[in-house]
């Protein structure tokens, strides 16, 4: 089957190859693959910034499609079914962190940019009706860590002030989508102002530039006090911006630190304030099942960029490496 | 009557004053001080590190002692009763914080180093029968501090592994007798081998330098794998190797940074594990009633280091400063 594999010795390191179908193994199956979306993590994988990467692995983790064949002993009513597959593998029992052998698809594990996927028949879900290939491929890595991010971890109550750092990105985006569908009111922040004006469309209700040194000030003004719940994936030099405009109380949680570390925190402000910070990644299987039903009720539509098809796999993750995209890059077998 | 004021013009900043008596207003009631305590607090205001700071203001935060009289309206069975002051005033409806109209007994309010206070009623408690007067006055704004960073922020439950840094301070031997008291098993942090030592006579189960550069490992070896709840009053660069001796899933509560602000943070490791950084000061009367059900019903004796005669108030903050103190500074009128 054709895949597009880590090449490391290749000058785009990646590359589309003939590759053999894996092998199912015992309560493992089959999915033949609709739509994949690209997350960092591939790009990442890609730049060799992960620890033993080797050639040859197929990358992916966000996934969507049809099962095709199921293990001996794995419920054969399976087959045919159209499925959401949850990258995060082998979690554990606690929902506060996930155990010593979770892992995500798409590297060790071959994922998901291939015309199949074998994964763990527990790692399926009934792809929500109104979703088309593309939205629930979508899904899983950015939607589940939004997710936790606003709910396990922030504990996002409906009418709380609620800030998105760093819109256009798909956690950014699903967090938005998300918080506003819990009942939240939400902003965002971008440096670009066509996204700024994606967010005010999509229903938030201000956008700030953070480029701009008055942000802070616009945003205490505007929320009268400042955010009871911040998401944010950059952290470095302006988090504590992010402690400016956190209401007394309230809470930060970040998902990512594309910045780098965060600078040195005003501490008395933290201690004061009574304020939390809060790291998150991924989220436990009853994090992803919530997600689902979240998206079920409120009938909600992930934010699609691009599509482009498995051979043109190259000029996605361009585009993502760029940080052009306004949802989430798709790639289709 | 007697007590002990801000004198910023003079060399000791404070000094033992003749004052009037303050008036008592609706609603308060005035305490003959039985015994008063120290708090870093109290040096600082000496040390001139608040802003609004004026001449004349009696200081101290902590006392206890005996109802002498009420203003008309309140109930005068107080009369003669045996109590606790409060220091945390106004707080507020929220549980999470403080309101805008917060403050702490001993500036700008006068406290309780001198003859006798006024306070309002409703920050009288009832002194445990098993608290000498000493040990009454001890307890306020540090036992208070202690209890939430353990228990509303950092949800402590029984058997997990607790880390309180910088053993020696109030705060700190206040988390580590109410952890005990609570079921968790606890670890105490210092620079001094005499603290270690009276720590782990108290019952910590280790006791680490960390001015050994070894710590870190030794505590990760010794708690098979790192705190599940940390209470810190330092921050400051190494703040970072508490992130590396907290479990993942774990949690950091800071209550002061006589550190300074917290060096760069290691962004990936706190989302990575999905830790809580939580500050936290003081604490809601909810928090206060239940430290001294936990008192009463433990039979908890805070530490006292030393006590001095009010005549003697310079001693008792130079000692202070100096952070020779193991266990509170009691001053008697």
């Amino acid at each position: 089957m054709k895949a597009i594999v880590l090449n490391l010795d290749s000058k785009e390191k990646i590359s589309l190859t003939d590759v053999q179908e894996s092998i199912i193994g015992p309560g493992e199956v089959r999915v033949k693959i609709k739509a994949a979306a690209l997350n960092h993590r591939d790009e990442w994988s890609r730049q060799g910034l992960y620890p033993n990467l080797k050639s040859g692995i197929i990358l992916g983790s966000d996934g969507a499609g049809v099962v095709s064949e199921v293990a001996k002993g794995v419920d054969t009513s399976w087959i045919g079914k159209e499925v959401i597959i949850n990258a995060s593998i082998n979690w554990g029992d606690k929902q506060s962190v996930q155990g010593k052998n979770f892992e995500i698809l798409g590297m060790p594990r071959n994922g998901t940019f291939a015309e199949n996927v074998v994964v763990p028949v527990d790692r399926l879900y009934q792809k929500p009706d109104h979703l088309t290939w593309e939205e629930a491929a979508a899904l899983p890595l950015a939607g589940l860590t939004a997710y936790r991010a606003l709910t396990y971890q922030g504990q996002l109550e409906d009418d709380e002030n609620v800030l998105i750092t760093g819109f256009g990105g798909g956690v950014a985006q699903f967090a938005a989508q998300f918080a506003l569908a819990l009942g939240a009111k939400v902003s965002i922040s971008s440096s670009s102002p066509d996204k700024i004006k994606k967010g005010l469309k999509m229903g938030a209700s201000f956008g700030f530039d953070y480029t701009n040194p008055n942000w802070v000030d616009k945003a205490i003004e505007a929320t009268q006090g400042g955010f009871d719940l911040i998401i944010d994936g950059a952290a470095g030099d302006s988090f504590n911006q992010l402690i400016q405009v956190c209401k007394p109380g309230g809470r930060i949680v970040f998902y990512g630190a594309t910045r780098g570390n965060p600078g040195k925190l005003e501490a008395r402000r933290i201690f004061w304030n009574q304020l939390k910070i809060m790291g998150s990644t991924m989220g436990s299987d009853k994090d992803f099942r919530k997600m689902i039903q979240l998206i079920e009720q409120k009938e909600i539509h992930p934010v699609i960029d691009q599509v482009f098809p498995l051979e043109k796999a190259i000029d996605a993750f361009d585009r993502m490496r760029a940080g052009e995209q306004m949802g989430k890059i798709i790639l289709k077998p």
